[in-house]
């Protein structure tokens, strides 16, 4: 008789909050006070590997259980599915997920629907590259392109990218990947910094975290602005004359601005030479992006922690509306959305530079840069992933960084598994940390 | 000792989940089998007047446990503020929920928070129009420009309508509102009916439907298309030989295409004259929207129901994407973004028409449309809310269609409210209904 195939038994959910509002990390103009959670979801199975699978949602807090209970509408679609062919094949279950004809009237693919749908699909990769004993960015950078190509949903993309644009994009791509794999086990991948800049923080601490950062080894850092030009001026004053005329300065709005204030205010800055504008305006004004971008150059223009799609990623490069395109591991449907839009940024010839920080953002978000290295752009010039060095100790392969620098990871996965005392602690509300607080309700009741 | 001012004392949310996929009802190329479901909330005060807000998002049934959660994540934003200050400024609530900047990660503006928040905004405007003893149309028709214009969030939209220029639409737009309103109360407004045009009815049904539709005095019909072009052929032959070629016969892709079939299929369909194509490819693309558009002229293009927020209908606007601006009651940020919308439509010159359907969408949006036509656009032509003949016994008060128009609603309110029995009956899954159902887990589980 043969053996029954090992199949998902359990998705389990968890919401997870730290009280990083209290210490201002994080602050910026349009996110005073954020608490920096995750709706975390781990796939488990009847195999006899032991192998689960972790994937999450970032939120800054207030409707974390909301992302919890879209991750929830999901199980059904999740459990009972063989665990070798869905391994084989992630893509057959982000399909399945994005076409469920009732949860798409929810989106359809963006917000919170979405978001839960790239947990999942991201848990599944973390489970395929266990099984497979890779890290993520080696099991893509080997994986061949035929393979690639099917995990990607070209509905609504082909005006831009078709599926045969892909192939050669990633035949192409792959080309003297093993020369970049050697570089990159050794140098590892350039990485910048936002820690000094986050608006919450005075100018002393601003001074001595830049020198700090220069001093680590990275050639970027980033400063949060929007909320009042003249303290803008002095900040990006003062960072410059920390870092000197070499290091990138880059600035983010988070948001903040119409298309009109967007300019001027960046216009206001130029003095002090930022290297891009992050979230002048809406993420989700392609047009208003494009505005901005013709009358700040040479500043460039930078977006995507908050794009909900690849349809308005392709836009924003059919539109001319970006330099940099900042993708995000768990916003959009995870690793296969997000290889659509790897792709979608070569064939347009813009960089890709990740948002990251958050809960476990940077964890997950190397591997994409690492494959996008090795096997699509094939170039770190002008490609930096965003750092932020909070609440990396919750995670069992936290990432590391050197000499500005992220360290390829070498442990099987994508990185998302969190400590399982962590989850214990600061489960919402009742966790240890959480029932012991006594401002519970206060900070997170709206 | 002065009294106590009424305050809001409860956000009472329901999930109520119809069995509309039983009869095919609603299916189109997208959705092929829906539950239409309200999500919905009822706000209680300690007035004595005893008056409530009623106000809901519709969905097509799974999730629909999601949007009540995300209702449910405002709660506290609403309990507790003062009843006349609430009904006299509903946007200041608008504005409070959609600034909640750790709510906010999970969109911004956009899918499932996005909507909750429209349904308790909707709910204090239907509580506003009860206390202001008006039909909320009548309510904003009688309402001063000034005040209008501060009822808008103008963020993201001042490079397409200042309010400036919002205001001296609104000036304009009442001039002879008063005639315009004894023609409303005597024809009523212009619809059009979907009833006869489902994917999943057979010929004859079709064929008696339609001719029934201009039986009944309509002067647009729509058919839903998408799924197989030859179907499409012959369902548009049999239609367009029932009603004749004076009638208007629109067409409903419920977004089935890529750009470049959207252009092939419209002009297959070119010979039976269409109207307008509706929902051709995605809501998020703009851009493809626009070239969509110049290739099938003179087809109209018309979309809405699920564009996300007043952005993307400002850039559809900017791009030239559309012809018909097809706004939902119940999809963006309630009434509020609405009055954006429709003065965005004004701006550029688009006439509006509505989608409706669901479940109370008819209902609701009626009361938009009316507004739009006293004092915003001041005309009907080219103007009809969409009419589909379900679930409209559910509500305390229907909407009336007499000779093919929404005769105007003189009951003070939204006409939001639902019928308790139909509450008790319907709420999933404990309802009398549901509970009774031996296919209840079958026909909601995933």
């Amino acid at each position: 008789m043969p053996e029954a195939p090992a199949r998902i038994i359990a998705v389990d959910t968890h919401d997870i909050r730290f009280p990083t509002s209290r210490e201002l990390d994080g602050s910026d103009a349009m996110n005073p006070d954020p608490d920096y959670s995750a709706a975390y979801v781990v796939l488990r199975t009847d195999a006899a590997d032991g192998y689960e699978g972790h994937g999450f949602t970032f939120t800054i807090g207030r409707g974390n259980d909301v992302q919890v209970a879209a991750i929830d509408a999901l199980r059904g679609h999740v459990l009972g599915r063989p665990v070798e062919e869905l391994c084989a094949d992630p893509g057959s279950l982000f399909r399945d997920l994005i076409a469920d004809s009732q949860l798409r009237w929810l989106g359809p693919e963006k917000g919170v629907m979405h978001m839960a749908i790239g947990a999942v699909v991201n848990a599944v990769w973390d489970l395929a590259a266990r099984r497979a004993g890779k890290p993520l960015w080696q099991l893509l950078a080997d994986a061949e392109p035929e393979w690639l190509v099917r995990q990607i949903d070209f509905r609504y993309i082909t005006d831009a990218l078709t599926p045969e644009e892909a192939l050669d994009l990633l035949r192409r791509g792959r080309e003297g990947a093993g020369d970049r794999r050697a570089r990159l086990l050794e140098r590892g991948f350039p990485a910048y910094t936002t820690s000094p800049g986050w608006l919450g923080y005075d100018d002393d601490k601003l001074t001595r975290l830049a020198a700090q950062a220069v001093a680590d080894g990275f050639r970027q850092i980033k400063l949060k602005v929007g909320a009042d030009l003249a303290d803008d001026v002095r900040r990006c004053r003062v960072a410059r004359a920390v870092v000197g005329p070499d290091v990138r300065l880059a600035v983010d709005a988070n948001q903040r601005w119409n298309v009109d204030e967007a300019i001027a205010w960046t216009k206001a800055l130029a003095e002090f030479d930022p290297y891009w504008i992050e979230e002048p305006t809406s993420p989700d004004d392609v047009l208003g992006h494009a505005a901005i971008r013709r009358a700040v150059t040479p500043v460039k223009v930078a977006t995507g922690e908050h794009v909900q799609n690849r349809i308005v990623f392709k836009q924003m490069l059919q539109a001319g509306a970006l330099d940099i395109v900042q993708i995000d591991a768990a916003r959009v449907g995870g690793v296969n959305e997000n290889l659509a839009i790897l792709l979608l940024a070569a064939k347009f010839g813009v960089p890709v530079c990740p948002h990251a920080g958050g809960v476990g953002l940077c964890e997950l978000v190397q591997h994409l840069s690492m494959f996008d290295y090795l096997a699509v752009s094939g170039t770190t010039e002008d490609r930096v992933i965003e750092y932020v060095d909070h609440l990396h100790e919750h995670f069992l392969t936290p990432v590391v960084i050197r000499d500005g620098h992220y360290t390829a990871p070498t442990t099987p996965g994508f990185s998302a598994a969190m400590r399982p005392e962590s989850i214990a602690r600061y489960t919402y509300p009742g966790g240890t940390f959480w029932a012991a607080d006594p401002d519970t309700q206060k900070g997170q009741a709206a």
